[in-house]
């Protein structure tokens, strides 16, 4: 293999990437659920544990005695909106098993029924019953979420976008896609490449996330570095209100300065306020050129001053720097045991840097003086640049493939949070102290509930990945977590949710990232809105 | 002159820009007031005739008998929170005539008092004592707004940001900005070349508008197409509602998803819910090379044409793609009369083009094959492309100049709009028309108030700024254009305020761009924060 390091003697030339052939490619992370016509469901993940209830688990927590229970005359209404296929409902708890539980298995609920409308006048009507009635939904998307936003906690209602799914316009000259919420995120971006253009967000999930649900929680993801968020992105929605109200603000302009930006409230509101049913978004040019480099690195200085040189350097063409430590990648590499990990020497802390423009030759000249001046620097001690496509693929999984690792040995505990950069790795390195302290870390001792504390994420958007990869989920890890994590985050004036949302999980911790003046003001909203709080209740604020 | 055209026989050399040594370069579009230490005012603009009152311009509007009016123990408040220096207070006209008006001379209110506060404490008082004491309040930044929004109509009170102007903070690792609403744009700009970042945005009437002004109304200007829109690049603000309250969110992180995202609401809604006073900003890495190519073209169908080619070959480097019309430039060169236009023939539309990046060669590149093959194809059938920073401004300066240019004759009727691209200069089209028909125009004939219905724009942003050059501002004038402006507009489902906002100008004509619930929203939010109607009454909804 054609490698080459600080030690080659300022001879840099970056390797080709030839152990690829022996990677163990995952095509694509499709860990969700699969429908079949008969409407059973089967779970990817269904050989682990049940997850205990949440109302078990968080007995704390009680039941709103405001809300009704479901009726029969309530199903006679439903019925006659829906069509029975829109309507799945039993008492039998395996049955519904995929809308009551999320992804990591650590939250479970009792709904008795799930909506699965096809159209906005449907999800109107049944909000505007539901809202008079009393009947606490939650608006469920691909049901990935990190925070237990889109699972029931009690009885409520799941209302599910599944079926609200299709590609409503595309105007090739601006580049403005408008659909339906449920349209899976993938599927949307495959639309988009057949027309020169790409969604300007990209997220592990995206084989099973809706772009609606993206959109209500405000997915961070992948693309935001050269991208933006998609609250500079998003050009109009369409929202159903509590009260069944239509929202229709599907505007195709990029600029519009005829009153409140209405739309801004519901990106990142979690479903409490309104169901974002439809989509105007602006996507850019797809890249013609993408190159990646997996680069290791001696300390997390190292990735701040290599990432400082990215942006004089890689400037307009630098679309995610993303970092990855040592335990991340030891995660990984048991998870996908096949799988040659891109360095064969250990670094405590590895970068995925990826570039996309409109030209290969340019992108590559800028590249490669970038990594040379890195690595004559001594900043960055051994990497390897992507050949091809596979390559490319290969060397992406080994951070993508960081949360689903974590979760391979029991369950994890996730936290997502902000930080001034150079606070960034301090709160994993808090973290694993502290839990060893307790007594509660071992990456071998099968009696201890935690593998390790990982870090990674997105340095571009000063945004830490903290996974807490644990043999199962106990109190005692949780509470030498929390609010342990919250307070150090608070104590650095950092947020303890960048991209993943408050959901059920982060609801009473607002305060640590939120003045009394704002929190009073998202309640207020809340209020204003939602007055019946039947919107995706005992989560978010 | 060496200069190539199709006509040159496909030998494509683009021509270094030698007649830049005769162009009169203005160095900056300074044209608001300068300030003296004894408070007296000049205006750049005091030669041209004194507008009507905007009470006597629009007798349908009546003051509201909600507002007090201004008494000596209100004056007597004001004088314990402020010192003599922060409130002007007259009632001779003369003294704060720049407060009163707007730089198009279009408006003119009647205030007599106006106060200069230089700290956010000291506007919350000022806020509480007038919300409890029913006084009327307009605030104002740089007053360069073009909707007659930062304007009194009667006798509210200027609440100024002027001397509230520091910078509070600046990180160079992250780019992120902090300063007070009243910094100039331009100064903010300028402080951040010294750290090797741009403002992302930037604007026409930079040396006179507030980064809070810009804010307040959502401003677009020239830098949208490469860094987005505010929504996109704000990360916190900080702000004083109707009441008195701060709402101090001056976060410093690129992603947090905690809650509503309230600074969203503020955005560009034009003091009406509450005073910005602080802007947190994420900036980006200053290009390290610019350059501007100006072209001609024989439809506006060929723009559309180059527009799409530029997206596709200059990509992550574009930066502006500007469109004036032939009419545009013929105003500009009667304005500028020294200067020698870029190109020696007329053409019916000129392009202008500027690319941002970080290497000068790849840049250069990019744009000379994007210019052969335009050229080739005979989309572009003339051009020039500035050979050091003299030039790239003396270019820039036949698209920054056309709107002084279009009010030198006696005034100008501005629309702003947002049209989808295939419908953009339809409106130009069917202005000139509508005037001809009227008998109301003639570029010659002194006695018809108008001169020239011109158009130009930001074709990136599907933005279109008609200017209509008129020699006096005449009812017959304004009504032949509204709402036939608009309604035409709406024809084609676009916005009548891409980017100057509602004001007072527009506040009746929100119908065309909005709909029903839309509008109940927007003005439900404003009695929700504003339930005394105290800020800047008379406009925007």
């Amino acid at each position: 293999m054609f490698k080459s390091s600080l030690q080659a003697h300022k001879r840099i030339a970056f390797a080709c990437h030839r152990r690829a052939a022996s990677f163990s490619f995952l095509p694509s992370l499709k860990i969700r659920v699969t429908v079949n016509a008969a409407n059973s469901f089967h779970h990817a993940y269904s050989t682990k544990p049940l997850p205990k209830l949440t109302a078990e688990s968080y007995p704390n927590v009680t039941r709103s005695s405001s809300f009704k229970e479901l009726s029969p005359e309530d199903m006679k209404f439903f019925r006659s909106v829906l069509s029975e296929q829109e309507i799945l409902s039993s008492t039998n708890e395996e049955d519904l098993a995929f809308f009551n539980e999320d992804w990591m298995r650590k939250y479970r609920g009792q709904s008795k029924l799930v909506l699965r409308p096809k159209t906005v006048e449907q999800i109107s009507k049944i909000l505007k019953y539901c809202n008079e009635n009393k009947l606490a939904v939650v608006p469920q998307g691909g049901n990935t979420g990190l925070v237990g936003g889109s699972i029931p906690v009690f009885d409520e209602i799941v209302l599910s976008l599944t079926q609200l799914n299709k590609i409503r316009d595309f105007d090739p000259v601006s580049g403005i896609l408008k659909c339906d919420a449920g349209v899976i995120l993938e599927n949307a971006d495959a639309f988009l490449a057949e027309h020169g253009y790409i969604f300007p967000l990209d997220l592990g999930a995206k084989g099973s996330c809706h772009v609606g649900g993206v959109v209500a929680t405000n997915a961070g993801g992948l693309r935001l570095l050269r991208y933006g968020s998609l609250h500079g992105t998003v050009l109009g929605l369409e929202v159903v209100l509590p009260n069944g109200e239509i929202m229709d603000s599907m505007h195709s302009l990029r600029k519009d300065n005829t009153g409140y930006d209405l739309k801004q409230l519901f990106i990142g509101s979690e479903g409490t306020i309104g169901v974002v049913t439809g989509v105007s978004i602006l996507t850019p040019p797809r890249p013609k050129a993408f190159n990646v480099s997996f680069l290791g690195v001696e300390s997390f200085d190292a990735v701040q001053k290599v990432f400082v040189r990215a942006k004089q350097e890689l400037s307009e063409i630098l679309s995610a720097f993303e970092f990855m430590d040592l335990n991340s990648q030891k995660l990984t590499k048991l998870h996908l045991k096949e799988a040659i990990h891109p360095l064969e020497e250990e670094y405590p802390f590895y970068i995925l840097i990826e570039t996309s423009g409109s030209n290969k030759e340019h992108d590559d000249a800028k590249l490669e003086a970038f990594l040379e001046k890195t690595m004559e620097e001594g900043l960055v001690l051994d990497g390897v640049v992507a050949q091809d496509e596979t390559e490319l693929r290969n060397l992406w999984q080994w951070r993508e493939m960081v949360p689903e690792s974590s979760q391979a040995g029991g369950g994890v505990y996730k936290y997502d949070v902000s930080l001034p950069l150079k606070d960034l790795y301090s709160l994993v390195e808090a973290a694993n102290q502290r839990l060893e302290e307790k007594g509660l870390l071992s990456p071998d001792d099968a009696s201890k509930p935690v593998i390790s504390a990982v870090g990674y994420g997105h340095v571009g958007d000063g945004n830490l990945h903290l996974n807490v990869a644990v043999r199962e989920y106990t109190k005692d890890v949780e509470n030498a977590l929390e609010p342990f994590v919250y307070e150090f985050v608070s104590s650095k004036s950092g947020s303890i949710s960048a991209e993943h949302g408050l959901g059920f999980q982060k609801k009473n911790y607002i305060g640590y990232s939120k003045s009394e003046q704002e929190i009073k003001m998202i309640k207020d909203l809340k209020s204003h809105y939602d007055p019946n709080s039947i919107l995706n209740p005992y989560k978010y604020v």
